[in-house]
């Protein structure tokens, strides 16, 4: 599991989304613009790369998509309540036909018995579907390896999103 | 010059903003998160880091920068005035003290006699200084290279701008 892993799979989604018109946009929290740097990475990505927006900040979440004050108080910036609200904005306040988002604890801090370090929850937003969350939680504890995970985790989602609206 | 390098960079950028209690906004295009995403490499990061646009099209960095149609046809996207307008727009929509943006042509395509590969606009905007400009124009044609190049240049950017709001 490494970069180059990454942009093969950023190549596939963005190979899979020219071929069916899809743009794409991206909600991040934990991985900080690494899931629409690595689409973006890819020559042609401008046909299908909208926007992303980085919330890394509470303040952002709300304000850049639109996540209430009322979600993050009752459920926390790393919830599928947040990140189902993340991934709902970013396709509201876009172009795009799919949004992803993310929000993780990638560490080395910010862990607690119920969400220790490595737990990312995931949100995918497509146009006339619901809006569908999962959450992963990585077997490692090291920063860099949990947002290497998470973006490739979120790249495999927008290639099933594309594949079938129904997959998640 | 290899990411090992950018997150050095990332890391003395994160420790100067901690240090000087300023927070962080990114408005990228040609780089498409990385910017960001090697900041938020860094643990405590979340301190620093407001938010990051990622503005890849032209109607992101209309609505989500309030860069101008009339900017954007009279000088194009890669060019000082809309580089100049995307870091003012990051400063006044987030609550950062400092805004870095790019914008450039990464290739391979995209390239013109007077906006070759490689050509990328920076601008920066710091809390009650006037926003600045500067353009690169990179050695090179390789796409990864280029952009590797950019987030160098930027977290540089950054840096000096922490030191003293004078220089670019």
């Amino acid at each position: 599991m490494d970069w180059d892993h990454v942009t093969h799979l950023a190549a596939d989604v963005v190979a899979k989304a020219q071929a069916a018109g899809v743009m794409i946009a991206t909600a991040e929290s934990c991985t900080g613009g690494l899931i629409c740097g690595a689409l973006t990475e890819i020559a042609g990505s401008s046909a299908v790369v909208d926007r992303g927006f980085v919330t890394y900040s509470n303040e952002a979440k709300q304000e850049m998509l639109g996540v209430s004050a009322e979600t993050l108080a009752a459920h926390g910036a790393v919830s599928p309540q947040t990140a189902e609200a993340m991934a709902a904005g970013a396709l509201e306040r876009s172009n795009a036909h799919i949004a992803v988002s993310v929000t993780g604890i990638a560490g080395p801090g910010g862990g607690s018995a119920n969400k220790p370090v490595g737990t990312v929850d995931f949100g995918l937003a497509v146009k006339g579907a619901e809006t569908r969350t999962c959450r992963k939680q990585f077997a490692t504890s090291e920063r860099s390896a949990i947002r290497l995970a998470t973006v490739e985790k979120a790249l495999q989602l927008i290639s099933n999103a594309i594949e079938s609206s129904s997959k998640l």
